[in-house]
Order: C-alpha cells, then structure tokens, then sequence
C-alpha cells in the first residue's frame, strides 16, 4: 500500500521513523556505483589503518535513507526532494541498525515542508543530522 | 595511482571536475539499496504521470557523486566528509552525462576546507549547488 499525505492532513510535530540495517552488500553495491575500489568503506586492510580502525559505510548512503523515508513516510510517495543539510557526526560500520527520523518544523508556501532529519545508530549515537525541504505532490 | 593531497598543498581556488554518465544500471543499484520499487525514478509508468514526465535519478544518488571527487581529486584519499549543504535544482535523467566540479573556498583550522560543489547537467544546467565541509587525512 502507497502511502501519500496531503499537504492539508500535514501538521507541524508530525513525524515518521525507520529502522534500516545496513548489509555489506548495501555498501557494496553504493561503493560500485561510485566506482569505489580503494576507500576505508570497501577495503579491510585500508581500513584498518585509518582512524576509523574497520570499515564504515559512506556518508552519502546513510542519508539516502532520508528520501526514503520521506519518499515512502512522511509526506510519502511523489515527495520532491529540494534542500538537505548534513552535519555527519559519527561512522556507522557495516551490518549495523540505524533509525532514520524526520519531523514537520515548518509549513511552508506552495507545499513546501520544512522537516528535521536525524539518523542514529543502535547504541543511541547520534550519526547525522540536518534539515531538509520537500515539496508535496497533493 | 591514488591522489592525496595534504592541507598545506591546497590553496584557496584549487578545483577539480569528474564527468559520469549515469546509467540506468546505476539508477536501479540505488533504488535497490533504497527498496524503492514504485516510484518516479524506477517506474515507467509512474514517471510518465509525473511532473517529470519520465524517469528521473534519485537527487542524494547524483548527490553522492561528490563525495566520489572529493575522495579521488580534490583533497584526494582518505578525506573526511563532515556536512554537506543541497540544492537540487533540476532533475537528471537516466542515461545523461553530468560533471560535478569541487573547488577550494576556504582553509579552516584542523586541516578543514569549506568547498563550493556545484553539478551540471549536458546541457550546462544547474542540477545541484551547495557546499561541504570535509577534513584532508594529511
């Protein structure tokens, strides 16, 4: 079932939340796309000796997850991703659960929302956070 | 060969640029590691009701391209991705060609830079601006 709020039905303080958990074969599939061979994310001995000690994933995969959850959430299916700001603060390592929050802050003009962003990992660790815009489709 | 460049070689107004072109293999990579099956970027026909009109790339999938130049060019191997600021301005179809260009705009302390990261589209079209901050390992 799709699921799709109206712009309407949106309230400030309305929020949504995901668990994810995050494979190696995630990280690997990110690490292809970005033509990633030699990083700290794909390659063990790499990341050992970085200050990171094993591998982790990519930034940029983690917060992907915040489309999603907007995508598929909050406001749901045809949301148009606008604005997004990304503070990272801690690495997630690989077979890891993370949540990922997002949370009205605003209404704005022309079906636009103004929305927190937050993901933390399994032990409550802030791993980013940030806000986005996102226009509603209805 | 791996590119690293150190925080004292870097100077304010160095810059790099990466061509890719995305394909509809990357497009789908993404969608999957996302589980997204029914939207405007992986659906035909729901794209062709969109306001798109047909399918177009995930915006934090064209968005990670930076962290792609910012890890290979510019400040090179082992940087440290810190906050990211973003603007999606227009959509990237699938099978087009984008660059994504990174440049130095400021040299923070501990071995910080702040870089404008700006992605054009073929056609020269503004498709995504904003900033980074990312830390040099060297």
């Amino acid at each position: 079932m799709i699921k799709q709020i109206s712009y309407d039905d949106i309230r400030v303080g309305d929020s949504a939340i995901m668990n994810k958990r995050i494979s190696v074969k995630d990280v690997e599939s990110f690490a292809e796309i970005l033509n990633d061979k030699d990083s700290f994310h794909v390659d063990e001995e790499v990341a050992r000796k970085s200050i990171f000690g094993k591998r982790v994933c990519h930034g940029m995969h983690i917060a992907s997850y915040i489309s999603e959850v907007t995508g598929k959430e909050l406001p749901g299916f045809g949301t148009i991703y606008l604005n997004q700001t990304l503070n990272f603060k801690t690495p997630v390592y690989l077979n890891s659960n993370i949540t990922i929050e997002v949370k009205v802050l605003e209404k704005l003009p022309r079906r636009k929302l103004r929305m927190l962003t937050v993901i933390k990992d399994e032990d409550e660790n802030l791993v980013l956070d940030g806000e986005a815009i996102v226009k509603v489709s209805k």
